[in-house]
């Protein structure tokens, strides 16, 4: 068969061994041929196709980003449904293995089970938002660099008895944020699911101090305080004449220091956390997941998704995947209390 | 309640972590008082104890090893059941969290099943051999250093046209050497469980040669050639004088490199799996584990462990985890089969 | 003899290696004592003192920040020289290691010089803006980690065909930006002391994307682009509704954005740099001058400080040492010339 | 002009960055046209060379090996320098650069000053032995590989109250075990300069034990001890069944086992050392070296090197950098006394 693939949305480690691990499957073991799509949807709609082979993916399930670009174009843009059955048709391609977040498996179900397009999907996203997975590659490596971010910045913190705010992704769910602060023994750590007052989070900060310890807070980019109107938030604070105000995490260091006197510095670890060399775990499951989306291709299951399930790579329909976010759980928040403060 | 902590048998990056997430939320939640037992069985036996404050673990989730200790002490060595039950009594021990892998955990279970002491388990192994758990804390940190380390050899081989052997950790199982594999894009990989002939790994290493790329073979130290029997393997080698010889990894250096013609060198990874710093990954984990084990003991769950099953921390027998081994199964050595050559 | 010791001014990885350095050679070549000085100056003018065995330092030079704390007390604030004098006097202090930056050592040198006191210095700068010495231990660390994140950055910009931003420390000198962005091959490498437009970025960034590359800019948070007032330039961003504005990384993305079109984004790694683990080069820098340190104070060469010239390690007068910055000198400025656009 | 460049001898961390300096420069600065020769010296004899564009050198200053190959081909083999001049002369080649180490160089300088080749030379040693330069790159690559894996050892050590043994590269010189056991506090640090009994190194581990630490030993391969002739040792070693003996970590480790009784371990690091991403200061120092290695050849200073002086790059003849080893100097190990034991 010919197989067209494409990754679509943010970038994240792992997509490059999602890439080999499918072209290496099928081009070994099907006799299959591959058809690299440029950025997203964008090369589909327009025909940027170029052929991948074996050598292409040769060496790179251990390099971040995507050989093949990305872009958040949207599948029902410019031409949309119909010019990519076109470009199917002129260039021969049997299937498309979709690579993306909720965005792109939303559009690949659509795609497949309302317009009958031949798309199946591989879940990617460093915030591990999706339903129906275990866990997406990227987010483990997201975890990992911001927990290595927090313990250096441990060491500066203490020597200068300050406490320490590092802002973290996480727009709509906590689970960077709650992994990186429990891997790295974090004072306080704020998701948005679970919003808490500037006085709880004071608490944590100032019986950590009473301790003997530099604080650390963790806060998930979509964190919002109780009581407090982000935006508001913001201006005030911008309106007192601190320069450098952007995210949740400067706000939180301002009110820290403001609240409780202690010398508090912000950090925002932003693009960082999406680059490099995706760890040895996020390797394995997206060179899983890849080779598993060549079986979906081959047994024709348009509108499905390979999927982490305990230790087992299995198949869902992408639909369901992206019905709604997966939320840090209530059990989750719980078993942090133990840790806080 | 009165608990006491010991960790026996190997030492694993996240053991640190347990004992941190136990004691925290033993002293906070239930105001407990915690006894660190000095390497493993052997203090429990001797009534090597000392007290073990929330003051003790603070910082310590990110550090390798164990500051309690270990040993490899067997619990019916010595004064035996009897005399742990007095160090009991005598100090006022109402239950004991036994960190360990296979032997420690068997022993744990005689102990709480066969004399009616008061312990639980929980799991630990960097080879990822226990059953009745999806994964181990200290199998990841163990992969990731091994899948490091086989990216840097990498540049080095393909600058000298040379093949690699890299010999890892995995006497029973080849867990390591499968996740390091697969993870690095080792072109041959030799598991204990599914023994392949020389014949076969030299196909392998010629097969990416000609494609022009520098030969990476993953060996676990348990893996033993179809047609060999390894201590005579052994032996020839040594006597045609090479002088450095020690493990599996030298052995199919040494035969490929006469079977191929191919430069070929062995790297022994050995002790640098066990060190260092442990992957955020396992220190979540070590962490969920702890906190979950000071449970059992309130609930008097004796012989049974913590275990993780998907993304939930669940409790089990401990007599049912150390029952087999757990070996790579079939399905995940057929699943490779398009990504060696 | 009794020696005090004392850290000051910003934190910086290698801290603890000279203190290490230092106790472990007073006390088994000369049967030193040593005292430990909390928070810099303020611990000397306010008697905060502590005594400092080999124990205290074993296992701490691979740590970053400093066991003693640090501050950014002056040390004529207070009581000033007289009370430090009073201070030593009372605990039988013979003489006085102060580690610390161009401030520290101008205020180190005024105390030996004008007031008589027995106080030697140890030169500290993550900036590495200091005279009398090739390098300063931090530096490396400070210039690694900006390398690391540099690279890291750039398989996400590739992937996105963005153009990233880097802000890293140096607001008088662009020693970090010229090593980092020497290192990881940045297009564009803006440094206080050569000021460049805005439009010469521009064509760096055009020439990058041009050939293919995502274009990497790094810049010092002292750069300031000619023809552009820094205070109005932010300003200018600011009321143009873009929320965070903090240093000059945010400036330049926004202009690159605005000039070119390219879509671009900042980082700014701050405290980062600054975190963890020392390399070995700072290591063994830091822990040579640690070592040398006590024989300046045998030697009653107050007033003077170690230091690095090619291999060795020497002494110099602190006076000379504070004259002037260091600054990237013009020839090394044109050597970059090759690598950037 | 038309420049060849070629690396030579054994791999070595910043290779990659040497080639693209000389690349970068020769083109945009001179427009110089570049020749790739394949492995070292045995390219240049068989002719075995290609185009080297600026785009084959873009990204690679951060790769470890060697992107043109190398060999261990010695300059007088095959056609020796008759055979170069022809290929030279065939293919317009106008000067070449050769980077390499002790071997390399010493042939290069023959070549340019005997046999009136245009050759210039680039310094490339790991062991850093080489004269008239402070540093080669590679070498710091290495030590921080080394720190780091002694780092990591340690924890497992201190577990297991463990002696550790670690032998790292060096067969001459004693330069990396020098700064790497330096660097991570090692308590016993075995040079091929300073030979020392059996009997200090256990006075040095047995003292360590004795305030509670775990020894740490780093032992250069060309260490050999006071009184043993290393082929004996060995010999015995091997009598007595112990399977896996090669180097002198083997040896030292099992002697320090039979004469104090703690358990020791040994740890060869091997090719490990030489792998892997290239630090921050490897490739400052590879990238200048490159950079002013074009100006040798335009200025025709054949049987010239680059150097690296203090903070400066300098030139100075092959024939002086090749006439003895660099080794570590009698005040580099007084230096260590304090820190030993």
């Amino acid at each position: 068969m010919k197989i067209g693939i494409l990754t679509s949305g943010g970038d994240c480690p792992g997509l490059n061994a999602v890439i080999r691990g499918a072209v290496r499957k099928g081009v070994r073991l099907f006799g299959d041929e591959f058809v690299g799509i440029r950025d997203g949807w964008r090369g589909l709609l327009e025909g940027d196709l170029h052929p991948l082979t074996t050598h292409d993916v040769r060496g790179i399930s251990g390099r971040g980003g995507t050989i093949l670009g990305t872009s958040r174009t949207h599948p029902y843009s410019g031409g949309g449904p119909d010019a990519m059955r076109q470009v199917m048709k002129d260039n021969g391609i049997d299937g498309v293995i979709a690579i993306g977040g909720e965005g792109t498996l939303a559009g690949a179900a659509r795609l497949a089970d309302d317009e009958g397009l031949p798309v199946v999907g591989v879940p990617k996203t460093i915030d591990n938002d999706l339903g129906s997975t275990d866990y997406t590659f990227g987010f483990d490596t997201a975890a990992a660099i911001a927990t290595r971010s927090i313990d250096a910045l441990r060491t500066t913190a203490e020597s200068h008895h300050r406490c320490m705010v590092v802002e973290v992704m996480g727009r709509h769910v906590g689970w960077i944020a709650l992994h990186a602060g429990m891997a790295a023994g974090a004072q306080a750590i704020l998701l948005p699911e679970f919003p808490v007052t500037m006085e709880r989070v004071v608490e944590w900060v100032e019986s950590a101090r009473d301790r003997g310890r530099a604080p650390i807070v963790v806060v998930a980019e979509g964190f919002v305080p109780v009581g407090v109107d982000a935006e508001e938030g913001v201006a005030a604070i911008a309106a007192d004449g601190r320069p450098r105000f952007g995210g949740i995490g400067d706000y939180v260091a301002a009110e820290v220091e403001r609240m409780t006197g202690i010398e508090t510095r912000a950090t925002i670890l932003g693009h960082l956390q999406r680059g490099g060399v995706p760890t040895a775990y996020d390797r394995v499951l997206a060179t899983r997941l890849g080779l598993a989306a060549v079986d979906l291709i081959h047994d024709a299951s348009w509108g499905y998704m390979t999927s982490l399930s305990g230790t087992d790579i299995i198949r869902v329909p992408m639909a369901d995947a992206v019905e709604s976010l997966k939320a840090v759980p209530k059990e989750r928040w719980d078993e942090l209390e133990a840790l806080l403060g």
